[in-house]
């Protein structure tokens, strides 16, 4: 971890006067929950192989992950328990005359705490951590089949002025995994 | 240079017959004439400051994106010239089942190579690189205000199947600047 820029110290909050939540970033011993939060949503149950022995895959990832000081991964930790997860990458461009950006993906939320406020939570704690590494913009894409995302990330000031386009490639060794 | 993944050997290509492009990694020595190219654009008019001296920001900038082994900015090298740049960002994720993207950004021809198929070349040639780099899925955002490039993506096989959302971040020194 050495690598990697000062952190902020975690920060206890209530969220929605019901459970205290801690931001931390995952580590290992999360990683099982972790998959079973991406498991546990609408389009990821079909792309998704949780349980155990957990696909060495997972492993792989969350170590490329681990070792980029430019990604972190966040987990919302409410007492033993995964609240959320998402993930942040800090991109540095020479557009916007050299600037910063902090994309956000894979935002998920625990069964058990959506519609408590959680979400919102995590994108703003996003957007402050964003500003310590001083990025001038946030940026994210989501599912045109999630409306309710879309309506939530809207309501937090995010500007809807781009199309996300996306290709799915297929390796010549998946028939092996 | 050497943390870095092999590199596929430059490619000397005929493109719309009328000139040869070599794919490179950028070097420090083609930073003016990228900022150049990003200025001469309808959006990036406003937000860039070419000539010289360089912005420190955009060296800055360069310096961040040449460390940072999952960061690739490629220029299209016609013989001294040059005739488009790109950014590519290597991201690993945890979820579909642990999976490497490509995010493709700041796309710019320049304006004496529009209209002969270089643009279709740049993505072609990204998303072999995106297999080279085991990645399972391309994206990118495109500016609404771009009908020309969001049909482009389409025909390349892209699909926007998600709404690209910003937020712009003001930072407490941006008065400085």
């Amino acid at each position: 971890m050495s690598a990697r820029p000062p952190r902020k110290s975690p920060a206890s909050k209530s969220v929605g006067d019901d459970f205290q939540a801690i931001f931390r970033e995952a580590t290992q011993a999360d990683l099982a929950a972790i998959v079973d939060l991406l498991a546990d949503d609408t389009l990821g149950a079909s792309r998704e192989r949780p349980g155990e022995p957990l696909d060495r895959a997972y492993v792989e990832a969350y170590d490329a992950i681990e070792r980029d000081p430019n990604n972190e991964l966040i987990v919302v930790d409410t007492g033993g328990e995964l609240g959320g997860v998402m993930q942040l990458t800090f991109i540095p461009y020479l557009s916007h005359t050299g600037a910063w950006r902090c994309l956000i993906e894979g935002v998920r939320i625990a069964r058990s705490y959506r519609g408590q406020g959680l979400g919102g939570e995590m994108i703003r704690w996003a957007i402050e951590r964003a500003r310590q590494r001083r990025c001038r913009l946030v940026q994210l894409t989501s599912d045109k089949q999630r409306p309710d995302a879309l309506r939530f990330y809207g309501a937090l000031g995010f500007v809807a002025s781009h199309e996300g386009f996306k290709l799915k490639l297929d390796l010549a060794d998946d028939r092996d995994r």
